[in-house]
């Protein structure tokens, strides 16, 4: 039994990572924090985990935290996380990153989160954790850079045709449509259900912070630079994001041959699942599941791609899971299926 | 071409007052004012009013609202109209004041609003605007106490039957559900998308702040103490109050009498309509609109009334307006209907 | 292993007892059923079953369910169960039936819902499966009633101050609030997207087809004939109901006492849930979860309990489960923790 | 005063034609019909116009209709608005037909919609009616073809830089969303609540019907052959359509020198608003509003276009009223301001 913990258990991305992990037989919840006024029992906190865990959820407080844990879940924002990240890593803890902090490389960093990096020695070693293409380094890392929601579905969606060398790489579009969990769980009017409920918005058109973490792992996968143009849109839903991919093919191909590239990419992955000719995924398909489901269709010399996931699963915590699994040589579904 | 003008211009209640003025015959807007960070056009603010209405939307500043304006709006929190209203009166302006500042005697605000009143001088002159009861006084009022959402659908499904005498006034019950625009325009945690959307709960049981309007009115129109359960619900939608009220008959009475006492007590008021027998309104047929729309149905000695507001409309903005109309002598429902 | 089946699978109620049966250890699905142009997967139905059940969706022939399952779940509309429920019982089937075909005698069966009941010899025999009162006889049942979603929770809600003859009988209220889920999966004008979202409305009022099953069930209880004033509210959310109950108290009692006699009453029951005093449960704490959570309050002489359960589950599939589970011998909450 | 009526009446369109034309002070509505089980007040079946229009809405009758009315609206189905233009047309009515029927040659109509016409005469004297591009046209016709919802945002997003050929016409993307009203009134399980909300998805992918709408169009503006590739995604809200157009400059500019090409196109358009530099337009500027508000962002060689509308208003009722108002020499917003 592994003693795991969670920093920053309020939030909508820890709050997930504990649902799941009561119900996996291989690890055990010894230790719950989050920046919160008083100290009190998660399930008083979340009353639908009263009966399954009942601990406190504790202020912050690494040392604690390092003498409880074997393996530690960061659900921090951004530009927080690479402040407790360095202690956890000294005490010789493996952790799992929910935030973007260990995605780039320091200069992007700056560039797209607005601020100099503060652990810039602990990113080289941070292994990208989308486990569909680096499995065999998350197997022995120490620490995860858990992918965003967006990039996951997106990734997921156009690798196949880039290792394939089958689509041009100078225009790429994804129109990407996300639930409203994505933006955290926090007081803010641009949130508030007034706001969002009856609406529909584009939102940092082509400069969603996102973006870079995108294009840096595409360029890995196609072993050449890519850059891709990137609409994320806020949707009156929970959770969900569906992006839908436009590619121009570089040869003739129908859909059937695209299709072909990619279940044998995906083949023997436990949660990518292709869907058949003639469909395409939906929300409903994946939603409280860590599966991205993929459908694709050609039309002319242009490929639409539609990716789906949970954001809250396989777009975080699921994921961060799934890599737990790898990494301490559970199966990889234990806890997600 | 009376002048007027809006404190609190960018909350739900301020923007809903600018959006039923902007088509008001008799009166144009020529002042808005709200706490913001910069001061820019309110069609900034709000796209939606571009090319209607595109003036500044300023810091408040009452010396410069009482120069150019006859009559204010005060789309403010409570606790925070009691500051601006006196410099109004004293500039000799109207003040319709959609806070709950004005609507209660000094102790009954204390012991529900926490603090003492800092306007005690100004509350005797404050008249109650609801104009199915108090029509004669807003006439001539200078100072109008804006109804609350909830109160005011409430009141006007209950009046008639205690007028008439014909229920028992021991247990009147009004489990009361509201849309989220009710709470306000604010960053909430509470008030977020993802915590409203798919869920559903009671707050505030029996101990909302509007209870002790609702009490007040009630005992004016029974001409004794009049106490109720008043359970409030939040409902993920954005507008509308749908109240189920349970009351005891004193006598026994059909469906079809007790319709006959509603007609009558609103004969004459536009903004009140009575659902035949047999039909109960549902928030669809008034949301956008100042109508309150009403049914009854007796099962037994139950006499059970369904009453239907829009709260940013009937339930705030549009009954200020409707106060504005009956004050200044113009038609009842003009910009209402 | 037990083999289990499902007629109706196509609906709401079959999908969701398919969903919870693929993670139970101790049964296999072998026999999927319902009335349905072509046969095809189930997982192409409802691509979320897609890896963890590809059984094909037959069109529904009693003959092979009964040779193929041991335990057949019926999520068929009412007045049709009734009519499938005979050659099962013959064959020695168990049958758990969701639909109220077997809840009611045959005479209060005709005045709610319109017609002769077909098999009024079963009726007798018939268990209605509501655990938390009924397990005695449930374990030895062949035919279980399973309740329908509103009397699930307002049975709960109201069952221990019954019992404990600590409120008046001649006045409770149910005003009940229902995601639209519990209406059924099917074409139907009222239930499409743009008539529920932004409306709210009662309907049925103390005339819907639940309550003669709720004051059977209550009058069993108390050992008194109990009536209710129940009055339904359909809310723009999918899934979830909660009930807000109006009690007079029988004598004067606090709020922790009445929390005492529902913690007595529910003592070892898994999966009622009593929120501690102050609280009250809303519908996130218990969706997609088989809980009933209960919070209680005492105003004055009036008791204010507010039930949540998910009408899916608590309210249908997962009650049905765990009657199975009673029935087998298996553990209560196996695949619904 | 003139005298319209409506077929189709108890649809989408219909009540919201209807409830435009009760505030348009030139017309008066004279007749009502629908395809309906009883003749009955149109206040009783949609109470929101109880005192404001009462008249009865009868069961189709072109003859009765032709009688009463100088203009119709049609607000029904396509292949049945056909069987229906030809004796108004003969009655020498005008007529707004807010279908399909006329919007394509035969042949084309032939291809995507399934059945050969038949009308085909009257097909070459209709006039698109959208007022921004065909205004002249529009003030003599005699039958009116109203856009489809989709067509309208879209083509007015892409039309200012077709006339100006600064956009490579080879790759045009519109990637659209739309809330489910645009779907139309009519029981349908795929547009039931529990199947559209919490649920999104991109269906009927460059199959659309309305496809062959928006290429004829906008080859018209081009005055050559041009496609795009259209994804219309479904959203979880009643009411709107935002489009996310993807272009590739022909020729390099900035953001501000494509805001001038629209800013000139829209010139003296009442109805079409751009956004300013930085901003794009969100659902909630238009909902309920006539406005397309559409705004734009280059980003190198690519440039994005978001178009927004109320597909009820503009891509629908507003838009036939304002083809009324041309066609009659109202003033082009009377009504719809």
């Amino acid at each position: 039994m592994i003693k795991v913990g969670v920093v920053g258990a309020t939030g909508y991305a820890g709050e997930e990572v504990i649902k799941i992990l009561v119900n996996h037989k291989n690890v055990k919840i010894t230790e719950l924090q989050a920046v919160i006024d008083k100290e009190e029992p998660i399930s008083d906190i979340f009353p639908a985990l009263k009966g399954k865990i009942d601990i406190m959820c504790r202020k912050p407080d690494p040392d604690v935290m390092a003498k409880n844990v074997d393996i530690v879940f960061l659900g921090l924002p951004h530009k927080i996380s690479m402040e407790v990240v360095p202690p956890f890593l000294k005490a010789k803890k493996r952790v799992i990153d929910l935030s973007a902090d260990y995605r780039l490389d320091p200069e992007t960093y700056k560039k797209w989160y607005g601020m100099e990096h503060k652990d810039k020695g602990n990113i080289p070693s941070a292994v990208y954790g989308l486990p569909e293409l680096y499995a065999d380094k998350i197997k022995t890392a120490q620490l995860i850079a858990n992918p965003g929601c967006y990039p996951t579905g997106i990734i997921l969606g156009i690798s196949p045709m880039l290792k394939a060398k089958a689509v041009k790489t100078d225009l790429i579009i994804s129109d990407s449509k996300s639930g409203t969990s994505g933006a955290g769980r926090k007081p803010d009017l641009a949130l508030s259900f007034c706001e969002v409920n009856e609406n529909l918005k584009a939102y940092k058109v082509n400069e969603h912070q996102h973006k870079p973490e995108i294009t840096r792992i595409l360029s890995d996968v196609a072993k050449s630079a890519i850059d891709i143009v990137f609409t994320p849109h806020l949707i009156p839903m929970n959770r969900g994001i569906l992006s839908t991919i436009y590619m121009k093919l570089a040869r003739a191909m129908d859909t059937k041959a695209v299709l072909e590239i990619y279940k044998n990419f995906y083949k023997g992955k436990p949660f990518v699942r292709i869907s058949p000719e003639g469909k395409l995924p939906q929300i409903r398909d994946v939603v409280f599941t860590n599966y991205c489901d993929i459908g694709v269709k050609v039309t002319g010399d242009t490929l639409i791609v539609v990716s789906c996931i949970d954001n809250l699963k396989k777009g975080a915590a699921g994921q961060a899971v799934q890599n737990m699994n790898i990494m301490c040589g559970f199966n990889e579904t234990e806890a997600l299926a």
